[in-house]
C-alpha cells in the first residue's frame, strides 16, 4: 500500500510510520511540526530527546534500508493538502494530525478555538482533497473513546440499534464528550460520516483509548528513532505520568476519587490496530468505527497497579488524591465493546507489571530531565489555565475563513 | 428582560428584535452585516428592499416609541464579544448569528470551512463571554430540525431514552445532518451542551423547521421595517421560493420526487417561540432542546398546496421535478415531536391558502426585482458550486487561531 501518515511527528504518528514501513508499505510521513511549538508555549518537553524528522527518516533508511518520505504540511491549508494528496494518490491516509490534549483545549477561549479550528478545518480540508484527487482512498482517522463519555448503557462501536415506539433504526451512537478537544473529535466524526454518505468516501474512525508505553520495536532500534514521552499535566497520559512519578519517588496523583474508568491500549497495539484497519478497508461510501483499546481500568486501579509493581521491587510509592480539575463523573457504569479489531486479528498486549517496570526504567534513565512541577494540573475545566502557559507568537499562521476558490470543474 | 439579539440583521433576527421590543423588553440588536456581503458574492438579493440597521432602529423608535440599541459585532472576535456581554449583562441572548444556508456551505471547501468556522467559533466565543461576564444569562440558540436527518424512528426533542442490554439512559438524540451547514449546528449543540454541564450555563436549543412567510405585524408597519425575503437557490426556503415562482408564472421546481418531508413554521410563530423560550428559562446547568416547527409536509405536498391556492383564483401553475442536487432520501419515515413549545402556550398558525396568497401577493408587488435565473440550483451536494458564485474579497477578516490570552484570574 501507499500510505500517508499525517501527524507523523507525534507520539503515535512516528512509530506508526516506521511500523508500516517495516511491513513493506510505501510511507509518506507528513506533519506541520506544531506539536514541538506547543511544547515551548506550555513549558513542557518530551522526557526523551527526539530527533528532527529529517534525521529520523535518514536514520531509518540507514538502519532498516527502507525509505520514508518526509513532507512538511499544514492541513489547515487546503491548497497544500490538495497538492499532497494529488501528488501521491495514496491508498490509505492515516490521520493523527490533530491537537490531542484535553487540558490544552480547556486553557482559554482562544485555546478552545484553536483546537476546534485546527482539528475540524484540517479534517475538512483533507476530505475535500480526497474527493478531488483520491476518492477511492481509505481514510483511517484517529478518534477517541472520549467521544462517548460515560453513558449508563454499554458503549457500542460507533452505531447502536435503537427500538423506539415500535420502530427500529441503526443510528450513530450518542456522544457526550468531556472537553473542547473531545468535542472536536465528535465534530470530525460527524463531518466524515457525512462525506462517506454524500461523496462515497470510505473511512474508518478509530475511537482510541488512553495510550501508554514508551515505544515499539522500531523506536527501540536507535536513539534517533525514539518517539516522544510526555509525563506532564498537558500532554502526558495518565499511566505514563504515574510511571514518571513513581520513578522519581513522587506520589501518584489521582484526580478526585479515581473511579473514572476508561479504555487503555499499549502503544505497540496502536500501531498494529492502525495497520489492521488499513489492510481491511471498508466499501466505498462506508463509514465505520472501531473502538481501539484492549482493557478498561479505573484511574484508581491503575495507580494501585503501579504501586504494586514498585512494591515487588521493595519500593514504596504513595498515592495522592487531588481535587479533580475536570468535570467528569468519578463513579459510573462503563462497559465498552472492542471486538472489531480483535476480529481482524489483533493480539493484544495486556498491561503487565513488566510493562510498568519498563516504562519506569525509561524514566529512570532520563531522570535528570524530569521537571516535577509539571506533574501538577495547571488547567481547571471550570476556570481555565494558569497564567504561566504562554500564548503563541502573533506570527502564527491564521486560518483563512474566506473562500479563495469557488469553481467546480 | 434585557435581551441581546445576535444576527439581528437577518430574516428572523430583525422581526424577533422588534417583537421583543414591542412586548416591552430592553433589546440590543447586534450583527456583523456579513449576510449582505454574502448576497453580493452569490449574486443574490432580498426581493424586498431592506433598510440599513441604523435606519431600521430609528424608524422603529419613531413608530413604536421604543428603543432598540444597535451594535455592530462580529462574534468571531472574542474580545469584542466579551466586551458586548460585559457591557450589557443581558438576561437572555438570542443567537441567530450564523451562516444558515445549506447550499452555501456546499459550494466548495473554503465555503464549508467558512461556514463551520464562522458558526462554531462564533458560538464558542459567545459561550466563553457568558462564562466570563454573564454566567446566569439564558442562551437561546437557533438550531435546526436538520440536525436529526431522517431516522426511521420518531424524532424526540433533543434527547431519547434508550434501553440497551438490560440498562437504560437518557442520551442526546443521534444526529445525521445533511450538509456542512447542518453539521455546524450539530457541532454547536454538542459544544453548548458541554458548557452547560461543565460551567453551569443554561441554554435552550431551538431546533427550528423550515420557516416561511413574508413578515410579522411589526415588519408590516412600515417599508423601512421590512425583513428580507429570499427566493433564490442559495438563501430561499422552499415555500417562499415556490410562492415566488408562482407569482411570476414559473414552474414550481421540486428537487427529485418531492417525497422529502420536513417540519415547517410560519415566521410569526418563530418570533413567538423565541419569546416563549426566553420567558421560561431552564435551570442553571440545564441544556434543553425544543423542536420549533408546527406542521410537517413533504416538498411535493407543498408544491400541490401552492398550485391549489393558485387554482382557486383560476390560475394555472405547473410543477417541474429537477434532478435532486442534494444527497437526501426522497421517501422516508418522518414523525418529529414538537410538544414543548405548545406546552409553553404557543398557538400555531397553520399553513392556509390565505398565507400562500399573501406571500404571492408580496412577490407580485416586487415582481420587477425577481431574477428568474436564481430559481435554478447552482450547487450540487456531490460536486460543489458553479463558477459564477464569487469568492469574497481577500480583505475579509480572518479568524485568529492563535490564542491571544492565556491567563485566568
Amino acid at each position: 500500500m501507499r500510505v500517508i501518515v499525517l501527524g507523523a511527528d507525534g507520539y503515535l504518528g512516528w512509530p506508526t510510520a516506521m511500523h508500516l514501513s517495516m511491513k513493506g508499505h510505501d510511507v509518506i510521513a507528513a506533519d506541520s511540526l506544531i506539536r514541538r511549538r506547543w511544547d515551548v508555549l506550555c513549558g513542557t518537553e518530551s522526557l526523551v530527546r527526539i530527533a528532527g524528522m529529517k534525521r529520523r527518516v535518514a536514520r531509518w533508511k540507514a538502519i532498516s534500508g527502507k525509505q520514508i518520505t518526509w513532507e512538511r504540511l499544514d492541513l489547515r491549508s487546503l491548497p497544500d493538502t490538495t497538492a499532497l494528496i494529488a501528488q501521491y494518490r495514496p491508498d490509505v491516509v492515516i490521520h493523527f494530525a490533530e491537537q490531542r490534549s484535553a487540558p490544552y483545549s480547556m486553557i482559554s477561549g482562544p485555546h478552545a478555538v484553536e483546537t476546534q479550528v485546527n482539528n475540524v478545518v484540517g479534517t475538512l480540508n483533507l476530505l475535500f482533497a480526497l474527493r478531488e484527487s483520491a476518492a477511492d482512498c481509505h481514510l483511517v482517522k484517529l478518534g477517541t473513546m472520549g467521544e462517548y463519555g460515560t453513558p449508563n448503557i454499554d458503549i457500542e462501536e460507533g452505531f447502536i440499534e435503537i427500538s423506539h415506539n415500535g420502530r427500529k433504526d441503526r443510528l450513530p451512537y450518542p456522544k457526550q464528550p468531556g472537553s473542547f478537544y473531545h468535542l472536536s473529535k465528535v465534530h470530525d466524526s460527524h463531518n466524515i460520516m457525512f462525506t462517506c454518505r454524500a461523496w462515497g468516501l470510505r473511512a474508518t474512525d478509530l475511537n482510541q483509548g488512553v495510550v501508554y508505553g514508551s515505544g515499539t520495536p522500531e523506536t527501540d532500534l536507535d536513539s534517533d528513532l525514539r518517539t516522544r514521552f510526555d509525563y506532564d499535566d498537558i500532554w502526558g497520559t495518565v499511566l505514563n505520568r504515574f510511571c514518571a512519578q513513581a520513578a522519581v519517588d513522587y506520589p501518584l496523583t489521582v484526580y478526585g476519587t479515581g473511579g473514572q474508568t476508561r479504555g487503555f491500549i499499549d502503544i505497540r497495539d496502536t500501531v498494529r490496530c492502525v495497520e489492521l484497519a488499513a489492510l481491511n478497508p471498508p466499501e466505498r461510501g462506508e463509514y465505520r468505527v472501531f473502538n481501539q483499546f484492549t482493557e478498561q481500568f479505573s484511574v484508581g486501579e491503575l495507580a494501585l497497579r503501579v504501586q504494586a509493581a514498585r512494591t515487588a521491587h521493595g519500593l514504596e510509592t504513595s498515592i495522592e488524591h487531588l481535587p479533580n480539575p475536570r468535570t467528569e463523573m468519578e463513579a459510573h457504569y462503563y462497559n465498552a465493546k472492542h471486538q472489531r479489531l480483535l476480529d481482524l486479528g489483533l493480539q493484544p498486549h495486556s498491561l503487565e507489571d513488566s510493562l510498568i517496570d519498563r516504562v519506569i526504567g525509561l524514566v529512570e534513565r532520563h531522570k535528570k530531565r524530569i521537571k516535577p512541577h509539571l506533574f501538577a494540573p495547571r488547567v481547571d475545566w471550570r476556570f481555565g489555565g494558569r497564567g504561566d502557559i504562554k500564548a503563541p507568537a502573533a506570527s502564527r499562521r491564521t486560518v483563512p475563513t474566506a473562500p479563495s476558490i469557488s469553481t467546480r470543474s
